[in-house]
């Protein structure tokens, strides 16, 4: 395994084969993700993620702006993932159109209070690649992702989505799929570990829903930097609460030493 | 997945779907064993291996009887599996024919102290043949087992040693073999979890060392029904302190709820 490939996020490595661990903000109001984030904190996450599409005000920049502020005021120097989940892929309903949304992911780029920044591979690519160039232009990181809920596509659309994401210039490649059985949890973990291999750039890869609460704790071993846990609530089915992953994955370090 | 063919030890089912932690004993001397045994106990394994080939009266029919006797008070009703494991196979080296180990075996058996016993299936179908006769008229569930302390062997190899083992008759299959990479995790994974459909005994697979560690915390949801744990010292590379692997199974359990 080349580890060459880790992306320093705020002196945080992420892809070095030390599994991130990501809390996810998913409060409605400023008070509420300000309140959110100060517990997440208090948890010792690696990253942060605010899953904009929770917030009530999404539809008014400043207001997005002025959260995004105060997040970054609460999290200091850890790594901050902003993130407007679609309805298509498990997040919350958001009336605005992709143009406003692509729109408001490049003037929170450009405000610095975020270290990366979320955005879906199922977009067209001239989206894309706006948000690419925008964010590269704000020193903010592109994670491009996949998520499908309903089940775990084969392998070779699977490892195919990891693929796209970095041939289009992504700084991270995400999968979040859905497993339908235990076999569809290998089939994610092993399309993982052989991308992982080919690929330069850092990837998560995540089997969502109880089937799949495997893949949070060991995916690590398998190529995937990032995990998400719970800091109050979970935001994606299967997610642990964080003092009990960091536990498991401390404890299964051990083992592998 | 059917689960009717869990095999039903003094009331603990082995392979319905909740992992069986097996705590082997290795000490040298009577004396030892009773000690380690009560350690062992203290610690609720669902299952104790005598691992019988650490044992320095093994050449004395009169003192394993003793020993097993000694250990069976000990662990009440608690499943005792009794393994003379061989050298060619990760075992300690041990001055007997393989004649004179399945006389020793058959004996055991006869005793009625112990409820499972352990038979590599590397040895001549005839013996097998034996070891499985004697047991079954005794009462005694046999494991068929393999082991590979150098590598990973391809998928249809691992496959194909469960699928002997049922072959056979045994009433349980192992394998336990050490992976070279992470992909040769995920292959035992993956073999176990192919095979577990088809067979319609339980068994048992086990990546070892560091690297497989995984599997001890997580092959029960791949068809592994056993995983083995350290009482006070490991008896193979990768096993994990009981307390620890317990508590990560449970969390697994509860997150997979």
């Amino acid at each position: 395994m080349t580890r060459t490939k880790a992306v320093n996020v705020r002196g945080t490595e992420i892809g070095s084969g030390q599994p991130i661990i990501c809390i996810p903000l998913i409060s409605q109001s400023v008070d509420q993700l300000v309140k959110e984030c100060k517990q997440a904190v208090s948890k010792k996450p690696d990253m942060i993620e605010w899953r904009a599409d929770f917030f009530s005000e999404l539809a008014n920049l400043e207001s997005v702006i002025v959260a995004a502020r105060m997040i970054r005021g609460e999290v200091g120097e850890i790594p901050l993932l902003f993130t407007i989940r679609s309805i298509h892929e498990g997040g919350q309903p958001v009336e605005r159109s992709e143009e406003e949304i692509v729109n408001l992911i490049n003037a929170i780029c450009r405000t610095g209070y975020i270290d990366l920044v979320d955005y879906e591979i199922r977009n067209d690519q001239q989206r894309i690649e706006g948000v690419l160039a925008t964010a590269k232009q704000a020193g903010v990181y592109v994670v491009l992702s996949y998520h499908n809920f309903e089940k775990t596509p084969e392998s070779s659309i699977l490892i195919d989505k990891l693929r796209q994401a970095e041939q289009l210039g992504a700084d991270m490649a995400k999968i979040a799929v859905m497993p339908q059985s235990n076999a569809d949890v290998l089939q994610l973990l092993q399309a993982a570990q052989t991308t992982q291999e080919e690929l330069s750039i850092p990837l998560i890869a995540i089997s969502m829903g109880g089937l799949g609460a495997i893949t949070r704790v060991a995916g690590w071993m398998f190529g995937s930097a990032v995990t998400f846990a719970i800091g109050n609530e979970e935001s994606a089915p299967g997610q642990i609460p964080i003092a009990d992953l960091r536990a498991m994955i401390t404890q299964l370090q051990n083992a592998s030493n």
